[in-house]
């Protein structure tokens, strides 16, 4: 089997064929899609937001350096030889109640800390002039051990990782202190747009 | 000479190696980067709002599915075939002064006339769901031989696409008249939001 890089089938495919399927647990059925791809769970989410008009949020593709192209007669015009390349941005963006939206999402099996080398600079620095520009950024940090997911905000992780140096980590306690829990629903399964909304009010607060 | 489609190497390379060389015109060296690529100059624009803080605007990549992938020892991922895919959405999206971005970038022979077969139907779907949202939508309609390019509104887009049914023309008089003109510059060569700030101008006045 191939091992596909995350996301590479790009956007506009239908959900990826290698989703992980629901892991049989005690709980059997009703937790079915508990083992679903963090990725996964997000296509999921933004397909049911963009179904009912509630946001337009897309992964980006995934970026390639196109080197050598077929056009075979008759046929689709074929890619021989590319490479991946590291993206310079994050890897969700798109609208929301009219506010720019930009994420990007992680998932780690640590249960006590979350290892600030998930990110690159680019990211952080990305992630940070976006909220310069207005946007709403943050990370969706997915505790895989515990099945609990987080929205950690922009500015938040841009002054920690200026403490940290880009080392360390970030501990499980902050991460949940300072931000969102992202309820388990089951449709969508991953409502990230909730905590969304829950930051949003503490944003119009301040 | 590999025939590239247009946009291949995705958002984080340089510029193209093959960037379309200044013409050679009777005005010589000034306007030396008129021949440029119109998603040349939108990149070049990007960049120049990027690191000048003014907006944070990409190109999204190419989308491609791939099918197979070579992982050779001590050497990166080799992608050894793929196929391109038709996207979704359109090219170009970001944020600018708080306010979301979208738009795709189109280029014209025709002196008198945009023919619609220019826009896929989801593109103008996908424009009308990023009108809703609160967003700012438009295209940039590039009349190569005039050397004019024009904003064009998603809202107007919407509404002529379903007069026409999606056939015949938009005519460059309409265009000229219910765009927004994109002056020519030093730098950045396409200053497009200027164009941006007419509209929201307008938009804001309604």
């Amino acid at each position: 089997m191939v091992n596909y890089p995350k996301g590479v089938t790009g956007q506009t495919g239908p959900i990826n064929n290698n989703v992980r399927k629901g892991k049989t647990t005690q709980r059997g059925m009703i937790f079915g899609r508990r083992g679903m791809g963090l990725e996964d769970a997000i296509n999921e989410a933004n397909e049911y937001y963009l179904s009912n008009h509630l946001a337009v949020i897309y992964k980006k593709p995934t970026p390639v350096t196109i080197v050598n192209v077929d056009y075979p007669a008759r046929s689709a015009a074929k890619i021989t030889e590319a490479y991946f390349q590291k993206p310079s941005t994050t890897d969700y963006n798109g609208i929301y109640q009219g506010r720019y939206i930009d994420f990007d999402a992680k998932e780690t099996k640590n249960k006590t800390t979350f290892p600030m080398k998930n990110f690159h600079e680019h990211q952080i620095r990305h992630l940070a002039e976006i909220v310069a520009q207005g946007g709403v950024g943050f990370v969706l940090v997915q505790f895989t051990a515990l099945d609990e997911t987080y929205l950690y905000p922009a500015p938040e992780l841009v002054r920690r990782w200026q403490d940290l140096e880009g080392h360390r980590s970030l501990t499980y306690q902050e991460i949940v202190e300072t931000g969102y829990q992202v309820p388990a629903k089951l449709n969508p399964n991953l409502d990230y747009l909730h905590a969304v909304d829950q930051y949003l009010l503490d944003l119009n607060r301040k």
